[in-house]
């Protein structure tokens, strides 16, 4: 972005401000989502002066922004330009003039075409690093109750998986329910009509057995065995709202051997030592890096593929995934940010496991949002 | 994009051809899910040379993407690049160099931040002006069937609001239901879990009565009254294969008006006229206009937001709204192209009226691919 300087008033502090623009759809982009409120399919210009939140849209869907989103003031391209059909860019143009701003602020999806106009137009412009709205991080005691929300729902989910386990007839080292096979697939519609029942949308759940569990988003497929891991990690969407919650609980049915107990306690022990690590103005990092160690002195080292090889979690919200990242990178955790606390240990010999939680971060620890039994064994 | 002269070698033609790129989510991006078969959640980068797909994915992903996946192969970056966290950038290159190719092209929403680094990097790319891929407007047989299979569960739907209207008790000119006043969340519920028993997700559904029903996407909210008319508009996408259908009918509970009886004769007298003139060939825009006039004819003159103001339909597919778009824009019907043909009429002071089928564009017509009964008084 080129300085402020030039051809600007120095008395008049707004007109060096910028504007935060974006063209999206709110079903497939969150931050724009995070300002609308209301889901709505076809991508359209929105954008924030000054704390106020303005969207561009079409005859078509005018009176539902107008009374059901969340932004100040709605537009209709005519009420900026004087033309029948605006081109997106000539309402940038004029987005620019109208607020007396010179610069742009723009997420890092901004669509390349747009870019290239906004060149050709010499209209200055920035693309943010990393995160558009860096706010979403910090969740307001209403998101937690959406996410709350979700994760109750996949506890319902887990008590429906553990029973139909439980009902399950073992033959030949295979899993019998409801007069056949007990496969993946229909531990998988089982969830799905528990989250639909309870408001959410659960799609590419995974139920992974076996050698699919030590592949930690392969969703498993076809018959469930005894005695083997069965990876469950769910993570419904709120149709309403549009949170998320995101769980994982390692099941078992039948017996397990000592190398199947010794490997998900590391993992419950990690996890419960992830957790209590957590609280405002802890490094991410370290927390993460304890994880590796710990695994390691149990007797569990990693390779790129094998062992622990994934972040310990991520935000969630209205995505799935989100900032921040508990992993490799720096970062100091804050009041407030939503995270899934997630170790897990993948080895194609005995399979997989991992436990994954949702707390919020607070001064002193955390909140959990999710809860769920640990007994594995059914 | 530069000519492709300079350096190449005339006379080896691969060298010369490019790569087309793009970097999104299956799920949220309908090009990449034609390409991938199967909704992941993360964005990763995919290209296509010489008719073969690649993907390049993680060590989270790689097994789900190799065996369920319809990528010719699927890459880890360390394939590629000797280097732990290659940045995406890095990946690009080493994609040109492996498949010795000098040129992109990108899709229009081509992400902003990786376009400003193919430039900083000199690398010659082109945006699309149009479609990424084309090819999905023409559906083979078998995406005509998923199309036909979200339309049949729409019916199934509309049997169940058929069958809730005519139950439904007439009070005070408001419509009474299981215990209390019926409303639009009330049926918007009831569709919901049609569809899901159908393995179709339906958000959004419109369920718009009164004022609401002369806004084509206001969704609709509150008490449905009797005498009124009703637009319900669903357009569920199935589960697995991610296809759309989408299908409105308008409905009446209680006793037309004569000039609601005009009103609705009219637009089926267009969207009838718009069927029939549809096949191979035929420019959309003179069935647009066509339209257009008959309701002019027929006593429905438009503004820019009341009468008929919006396009007569478009393609759907993997996409809720993608091309063609049978509008104000030439368009010369292809054999195989999937779209919807929903003319309506919109007054504040009478509601609204919309009708709307699926059809496939035919050597000498159409085939129908959504199918329930047009008696609109309940």
């Amino acid at each position: 972005m080129e300085d402020y300087g030039e051809g600007t008033n120095s008395g008049d502090r707004n007109r060096t401000m910028s504007i935060k623009l974006t063209y999206a759809s709110p079903e497939q982009d969150a931050d724009l989502l995070y300002w609308s409120g209301i889901f709505t399919c076809d991508p359209f210009l929105a954008f924030e002066v000054e704390g106020q939140r303005y969207a561009i849209s079409n005859v078509l869907e005018i009176d539902e922004m107008r009374h059901n989103s969340k932004f100040d003031e709605v537009f209709l391209p005519r009420d900026l330009v004087d033309q029948e059909n605006p081109r997106t860019i000539d309402l940038i143009q004029h987005i620019l003039e109208r607020f007396s701003q010179r610069d742009l602020i723009l997420p890092k999806n901004f669509p390349a075409h747009l870019v290239l106009k906004l060149q050709e137009q010499g209209i200055n412009f920035s693309v943010v690093k990393d995160e558009f709205l860096p706010e979403r991080s910090i969740k307001s005691s209403a998101e937690m109750i959406q996410v709350r929300k979700a994760c109750a729902v996949i506890a319902d989910a887990f008590w429906r998986v553990r029973s139909i386990l439980a009902e399950a007839e073992i033959r030949d080292k295979f899993l019998y329910y409801d007069g056949g096979l007990l496969t993946s697939e229909r531990i998988r519609m089982e969830i799905a009509y528990i989250c639909f029942e309870g408001g959410a949308i659960a799609r590419e759940t995974i139920i992974a057995c076996g050698r699919d569990a030590a592949f930690p988003h392969n969703r498993g497929r076809g018959p469930l065995k005894a005695n083997e891991f069965i990876v469950v990690d769910i993570f419904p969407r709120l149709i309403e709202s549009g949170y998320y919650g995101d769980m994982t609980r390692t099941l078992l049915r039948g017996q397990p051997s000592k190398a199947q107990i010794k490997m998900y306690d590391a993992v419950k022990i990690v996890q419960n030592q992830a957790v209590s690590q957590i609280r405002a103005g802890k490094n991410a990092k370290e927390i993460h890096e304890d994880n590796m160690k710990t695994f390691t002195k149990l007797g569990y080292p990693s390779t790129d593929a094998t062992g622990f090889f994934h972040n310990t979690g991520h935000g969630v919200g209205l995505a799935l995934h989100e900032n921040p990242s508990i992993g490799e990178r720096d970062h100091y955790l804050q009041n407030g940010e939503v995270i899934t606390v997630e170790p897990g240990l993948y080895y194609p010999e005995i399979g997989g496991v991992r436990i994954e939680d949702v707390v919020a971060v607070a001064e002193n620890g955390v909140e959990l949002l999710s809860n769920f039994s640990y007994e594995w064994v059914v």
